[in-house]
């Protein structure tokens, strides 16, 4: 194949079609199922952006409420989960214990029937957060929590497992959002992972399991907690532009900022913005929204780089009281939909993605017997 | 992106190069690093070839000796995994076993240097088939097998853990075929799942355990396991030709044969074949075998497609008294080998594997309250 042509990391090439999503077709905007993002951020909740995502439209007050319900009646975890939770060190990956949890979720309750996609996301969207937090805090003060927080929308459960109360409104609201603006983007790298495990024919929870293992990586949804301890090295603005400068000149690595589609500006971080902006009351997070704003302005002024989503999400997840090492987790349980949504759409129109590699190694060359073999070096 | 070519599963695109093996030029051959898997196939065994893809160059005696020793030192199971075996039920899915095992080693020996991926693939070929035959033990009767088994060669360990005691030299040396079969192929699904999630900067288990996911589906893996399922049905090679005719007429797919890459002749299968033939010793292994080449006949008169690796490795696992369920999961320790070297190689030269896609849903739309929604066919 070394005679066609070559594109590192596939910048550019369209490797199916996809009715989920549009991500800037020039670069900016984007829409779920052709709804602006800044509509659904100020207007919906996860639970409606969720349902848009895995059954096609948004749903009416009695399909949300019906939704809703049946999430709610989902959430307790297996007990061969919750053992193995607590078999797993408390010193382990948050993301290694959700991609583990979803594995051998897998293991239990098999997808056996292709057609049942969405009820295994239901199950699965339920049961994330119980997994996350029952490893959490049974680990922190070997307390095994229960899974029934009266919350009826996934924001407040999440909140409300993770600092065992009922969150603000206020909290709720804006991890509603941000949950929203997680929610799905395209053919990403961890949705198109999903994409091809789905494509070989596996079950849903092989292809969540793969999402969720990519989704680990610091180019991917590791970026938010990245950003998080690039910002919490400063301590005002001031100190953050001399600091940042000399990143810049070693050729340091910024995350947070820039996006392979946006160039212009990501939608999702101009409304994630006013959100960390908002929830910035205490002196801390005025201080840190302070330094966050200033390395936006360095960066843009310096190299022209947009922020991205993941920048002022750390802002607004510190805000609300979310240890970094969650902030990856969030995002599990947010693109959840959209992967869900991509297994489903692949499943309906399949083909197998393989697609060729160059070969630039040796050239045919004869077996050495073992006896003349020499080793490097010696 | 909708003005550059769609390409439904990146057929015939290239996404990245490699050293690692060269599939056909001209839809046929193989080689590893330049030497042909006939080669490798007659004269090598899987520690020469794991060597080979991981390390870069055959192994000198020596250096041979010295990397079976250390496999073999790596062969015990964390308890925690062994309890978690237990938990899993007997009826569970192996590759969903595997997939589980994998990710929850990685939750107990979390890979923290990315210059370790060789060492993790030490850990991670010498545990797998212990994963597998504990849990397939102790749900069949209970026991609690030991990893002490004294074979030098994972080939002879896989066997003699599934069967309990000393494989014959043939049974080894077949199984050592067919694991250098099956360790590499290029880009692969599910290699390149691999460096997908590789390709986030994420963690070697993290790049396995997607592998195993996609490897899990009839597509790709889950062939082999097919196509015994289909060898088993006929009674003769007579009734093998009437109902094949009968299934081709319906379209209905015949797993374990055609290829994306390979058109004239699959290099592996040939060898793979000659195994299979000399290992059907009993009537019953022979009929099987009579039955495959009647299908592989007809296959080729009506169709002109030809067999993949992966049908007559059904008739060779079948005579080494092997289940089908464990088919798939012998190709993950095999293949284990190359998806290892292609995530080195992907970390030596990485960039963000993100395609684009093809935008073909909903126009952009205002957004409705819920309110004035209405559920569709109400």
């Amino acid at each position: 194949m070394s005679a066609e042509k070559s594109t590192a990391g596939l910048a550019g090439v369209v490797a199916g079609r996809t009715e989920l999503s549009s991500v800037g077709q020039e670069g900016r905007g984007l829409t779920y199922r052709g709804y602006a993002i800044e509509d659904l951020a100020a207007n919906a909740s996860l639970e409606e952006v969720a349902y848009l995502l895995i059954h096609g439209h948004l749903p009416a007050a009695r399909e949300l409420d019906g939704y809703r319900a049946k999430l709610k009646s989902l959430r307790s975890l297996p007990s061969e989960i919750c053992s193995t939770l607590e078999l797993i060190p408390g010193t382990a990956h948050p993301m290694d214990v959700l991609r583990t949890g979803c594995s051998l979720l897998g293991c239990l309750e098999t997808e056996t029937d292709p057609n049942s996609a969405a009820d295994q996301a239901d199950r699965l969207l339920a049961t994330l957060p119980s997994m996350l937090f029952y490893w959490y805090h049974y680990h922190r003060d070997g307390s095994r929590i229960g899974f029934e927080a009266p919350e009826p929308t996934l924001a407040g459960y999440i909140l409300h497992l993770l600092h065992g109360s009922a969150p603000s409104e206020m909290a709720r609201r804006a991890m509603d959002m941000s949950l929203i603006l997680y929610a799905e983007h395209e053919f990403n790298a961890s949705t198109f992972a999903a994409r091809i495990t789905t494509s070989t024919l596996s079950d849903y929870h092989s292809a969540i399991t793969s999402a969720i293992g990519t989704l680990r990586g610091n180019l991917h949804g590791g970026a938010n907690e990245a950003a998080m301890e690039l910002i919490e090295r400063f301590a005002d603005p001031d100190e953050a532009e001399r600091e940042l400068l000399g990143m810049l000149t070693r050729k340091e690595k910024i995350m947070g900022f820039g996006h392979r589609v946006y160039r212009e500006e990501d939608p999702r971080s101009t409304i994630v913005k006013e959100v960390a902006r908002a929830l910035a009351v205490s002196p801390e997070n005025k201080r840190l929204f302070a330094v966050s704003e200033r390395i936006e302005q360095v960066m843009w002024r310096e190299k022209r780089i947009i922020t991205n989503l993941d920048f002022y999400s750390a802002n607004a997840y510190h805000s609300l009281g979310i240890p970094t090492p969650m902030f990856t987790p969030l995002f599990v349980f947010a693109r959840t939909t959209g992967w869900s949504a991509h297994i489903i759409e692949q499943r309906k129109d399949n083909r197998l993605i393989r697609p060729g590699a160059d070969y630039v190694g040796s050239d045919p060359r004869p077996y050495v017997p073992i006896d003349e073999r020499t080793e490097p070096g010696r």
